[in-house]
């Protein structure tokens, strides 16, 4: 039932700082992808091709995916380095930088698509089949997010019926994988097999992932009840890095820590060394100042004092 | 497969506070244990009758018991509020007190027992069946719990047919529930799932709960596997209450406010009222000085602001 190796996609270097108030320099965001890296995760978001003024957190996105590619090269490791891309121009700079895979970003939520992107989701699809067509014929792979797939901020309620549909449009654009966002981590088990089976039934599991905040605790439950779908595909964030933007004071993304430590209980192989992940929990919240969210890493770092 | 409804025993105002560093009043702890009843809760931890020299948080514990006891016969409400026994003579001063249910408390493993209670396992199921036949025969309903179910602090691994065969002696001596604890909080779903099953072949599962504390966030996970084998009585703490005496910093036991959150998410009936539950969450961390472990709490708090 249970899966034998799952993939984890780090993405505290990009969700998970694009939502920190403390705004890191490029070397420091380098470094960390550097150390994650060296902690065997194999996909790392990088950054984000958006608007620095919108976003200053993930300015110099560009000098960070060139830096951690070539340090990928110079180790001869197999690390995939995803960014998210907006629109065509985000695109071309991702592609400048030497990107081999992009994310875009479709929300399930017409009310929240229209407050995050300024555009409804039919709109933001069409956007996104012109950056997925350019991006496949120059050989980049693309990774597709739907967001606000177990609820909404504004509206609430958000049907799995929708999100199979956001998801199966994605999909038919080309994207390899489909990751399905709690991005305000409001959903429990039951909602979250509701939704994972029916978008299952439009898009084959193998190319889903699942991604779950924590800031209601519900993460690993969630993680939990979709594994036995057949989801072998998790994103996470070290250190639980990202808050949450609607809900102040609020955890974010599930911490890669609390994740593994799952996984490895339950004797499935994420190839991810706990030791060195602690090490890269240790670097980063050094630099933005705050305490490490995950719990198994609280608990281990007090142990081994 | 799930439960309809599932039963949780409140055990801030116990295995939690007795946990703090911080010393509170009798006044305090009865309110918060009012606080508690009032949310719906129908089974409240309410002290230990222990040396005070010990453990100092449940000093007056039998003032504590009188109060809530007094409170509830008043609102003419049905809650239990079963206290926390080691022996004989703490037996003789809860039913002084008017204890209507005690705990007597085993571990799973034979060196946190001699390191805990200073006695072996043995020794401390002959010890309890005095205590138990004594109770009994005034009336008293005997809860009991096996600590260290999924792993020890010193001994390190706990094997599932250690846990259900002091779990069959303590169903033997008569108590009618048996509270299965991980009270470090290291288990991981697999281990919990085979350690409930193990169990449940030697006491029926109606007689069973799950203790479960989120040291390294794994408690929901834990929960949400052990639903599906039976397990409809579950433990949890106000605000997470109690950290973890092996692990500085670290977290204690799961916090009810996630666990009714994840209840309420997968419509199973709690009876719990989360908005008086966060009142009473309010109130004990102003007391303690510290913040809200629960992070349903911090969330939704952070939405109502």
């Amino acid at each position: 039932m249970l899966p034998q190796r799952v993939k984890i996609v780090e993405v505290g270097a990009r969700d998970g700082l694009q939502n920190e108030t403390r705004v890191l320099p490029v070397e420091t965001r380098v470094e960390l992808i550097r150390l994650l890296a060296e902690a065997g995760l194999t996909a790392i978001e990088a950054g984000s091709f958006v608007s620095a003024k919108r976003i200053p957190q993930m300015a110099g996105s560009g000098d960070v995916l060139q830096a951690a590619l070539a340090a990928t090269a110079d180790a001869g490791a197999a690390c995939a380095y995803p960014v998210l891309v907006p629109n065509l121009r985000g695109l071309e700079a991702a592609m400048q930088a030497g990107a081999t895979e992009i994310a875009v970003f479709a929300a399930a939520s017409e009310t929240f698509s229209r407050k995050n992107i300024n555009c409804g989701i039919a709109e933001s699809i069409e956007r996104f089949a012109a950056v997925a067509e350019r991006a496949r014929a120059a050989n980049l792979r693309v990774r597709g997010y739907v967001s606000c797939a177990l609820g909404c901020p504004y509206q609430g309620e958000v049907g799995p019926g929708e999100v199979a549909r956001v998801a199966g449009l994605l999909r038919d654009l080309g994207c390899h994988q489909i990751s399905l966002g709690d991005t305000i981590g409001v959903g429990t088990p039951g909602q979250a097999r509701a939704m994972v089976e029916r978008v299952a039934e439009r898009v084959p599991v193998e190319h889903l992932a699942a991604h779950f905040h924590d800031t209601y605790g519900q993460a690993l439950a969630n993680i939990h009840t979709v594994l036995p779908l057949g989801v072998s595909v998790l994103d996470s964030a070290i250190a639980g890095l990202g808050g949450c933007p609607f809900a102040a004071g609020a955890s974010g993304n599930v911490a890669t820590e609390d994740v593994v430590y799952m996984l490895d209980g339950m004797g499935i192989h994420s190839g991810v060394d706990m030791r060195k992940l602690l090490f890269a929990g240790d670097y980063i919240c050094a630099k933005l100042g705050r305490p490490n969210q995950s719990r198994a890493a609280a608990a281990l770092s007090a142990r081994s004092r």
